[in-house]
């Protein structure tokens, strides 16, 4: 009998990352859900749903154009929390992807215990009332719900962090993921929801505008070099930061959202969320590693990285551990960063930049 | 300059251990805290709230009846708890020591959630808005913050869990607590409040009637038995519980209380809760400890101790972490608890029954 089809809830889905999971879902067309009777089963995917704060004017893709709903909301409002998953009693997939980030947590504290925390329980609370049988949910989190760089930190920055690694942030940012990662832990073992949580590092290379994170600069060098357009970094060339490529972050998401309830069971136990394996990149890496990837005619075709290193910062994104342990052992290379994003993104090069060994 | 008076706020303070602790706090006179020019300093305690969600006949000691103020309602209440914190801009002192524990957190997770999860944050949000500069706000937590016996656990029962061990619950309770932890060092952190958290194993002997926790019957072997009442046990009398005495419990508050912000912040920097080092006692050595402390003429007056082991709770309650490190080395024994226990509620022993080498 097949599966009744699947309500797919993004929130923070108008995001770089929600847009690359979106598209990779309704490519798929299915996914692995709990169904009425309690068992596991493929489900088609019936409505995307694209949660944010606000809607672009345009999304990435075309095809997201067409076939995803968006629903403009703030998760902090439970109302707009309900009325995301609906009320049917077919089954129901959330990725939770909405947050405040730690730059703008540190300066409105308030927003972020709203959003993050708050917001975090309304999305776990509408999943659970819902009707959908144990609905899935995934999460994403943050290597930032650890802390290093002081004396009484647990860990160094160069320590490798593991899933067992006490949560210590320094951070509103990493404290109100720390309490959500708690959160859905303890609905899953209840059975209110099917919980599993992802600590994304930085993504390479986020396609679109620059943010306001610190450390967007680690995909502006790639990004704005390749488009034509200098960057200047307030970040040293030498400093290590912990990144993912957005292919194997989607990955992550994914692979997570299809493991088998018995899998997470006995694999994760009571602690849901699991590090997404990192490499550690420095920014004078990803440049060469641009400036390696095109031929010598596309050399003068691309944007120039200057540093106006800002050393506060600096310091502290110097921090951060670089080092996590994770659920897979694929090692990236920034070569791949630089390639997976000229490929995903070909009209975001500047006129006249190719890559060696592609028709691009 | 002498400081102002003080208000020191206890939630849970009709409880045994919160009335411990207010005896103590009356018969100190007065606390360290934050004066409004930044500096620590000691403060004369001024009014002293007990709030609980009801009221006691009678409350323990004499000096509370004539001295506490008690404010019945609920944490979950905000505006209850913006009314415990009074708004003068005198120094505030916090011992926030309400929750709903495991047992019933786990029957009702709302409740839970609501007084553990919403009530912390509110008595936060509290303090933090009520006008005194940098309130003292010290909490209770639990080993339950972290689970052992399942494979995928961090730890196991036999080993010696520190501060550094990761988070991982198995309850509701366990995971509002490590919420609120997490939530008393960010608001630290921020300077809105001077949080500092003491995890509290369970605490021997407490006094008056049982309460409805699985391990109250490691209190009920010294108490009914030296009332002359007949205790049975659902736990197994060779199984090891992690407890301390109600004399060190109330020495924790205090101390932690009392700690210098600069001390706090040089040890424990950005997580600000800390074990209390705990005994592993079984109910076998609790009743051998009681026996040995009365003289032969007073053995017959005793009450027994029976065992009806149901093996789900015994192994439930053996599957805890029995050892933890903490702030201090000092070691108790089972006699100790015994005779504290003895000396503090001398009227609650059964007539004829006395403390070898004392003269009760």
């Amino acid at each position: 009998m097949a599966s009744a089809p699947a309500r797919v809830v993004i929130t923070g889905g108008c995001g770089f990352l929600g847009q690359m999971l979106a598209r990779s879902l309704l490519r798929r067309g299915t996914l692995c859900t709990h169904t009425a009777t309690g068992v596991e089963g493929s489900a088609p995917i019936g409505e995307l749903v694209l949660a944010d704060v606000a809607s672009p004017p345009r999304l990435l893709f075309e095809e997201l154009e067409q076939r995803a709903e968006i629903a403009v909301g703030d998760v902090s409002d439970a109302e707009f929390c309900r009325s995301l998953v609906g009320r049917g009693d077919g089954p129901l997939s959330v990725f939770h992807l909405g947050a405040v980030m730690s730059g703008q947590g540190e300066a409105d504290f308030d927003l972020c215990v709203n959003v993050n925390l708050h917001g975090t329980l309304h999305m776990l609370e509408a999943a659970r009332r819902c009707g959908a049988p144990r609905p899935r949910f995934v999460m994403t989190s943050a290597g930032a719900t650890l802390g290093s760089g002081a004396p009484t930190d647990w860990v160094t920055q160069d320590d490798a962090v593991s899933d067992a690694t006490r949560a210590t942030p320094h951070t509103t940012y990493g404290m109100t993921k720390a309490c959500a990662e708690l959160l859905l832990a303890d609905y899953s073992r209840r059975g209110f929801v099917d919980g599993r949580g992802c600590r994304l590092p930085s993504v390479v290379c986020r396609a679109g505008a620059p943010n306001a994170a610190t450390t967007s600069v680690y995909s502006a060098v790639v990004r704005e070099t390749l488009a034509g357009v200098d960057t200047s970094s307030p970040i040293g060339p030498g400093v290590g930061h912990a990144v993912v490529g957005h292919r194997p972050a989607v990955d992550a998401l994914l692979t997570m959202h299809e493991a088998s309830a018995m899998a997470v069971d006995a694999t994760l136990g009571f602690d849901r969320t699991v590090f997404v394996p990192s490499i550690a990149v420095t920014l004078a890496q990803l440049d060469a590693a641009v400036r390696a990837a095109v031929p010598p005619h596309a050399a003068s075709l691309l944007g120039r990285v200057t540093y106006d290193v800002d050393e506060r910062l600096s310091a502290a994104v110097g921090s951060f551990p670089t080092r996590a342990i994770g659920m897979w052992g694929d090692e990236l290379t920034a070569a791949d960063l630089v390639r997976h994003y000229a490929e995903d993104f070909p009209d975001a090069l500047a006129e006249g930049v190719t890559l060696l060994g592609t028709d691009n």
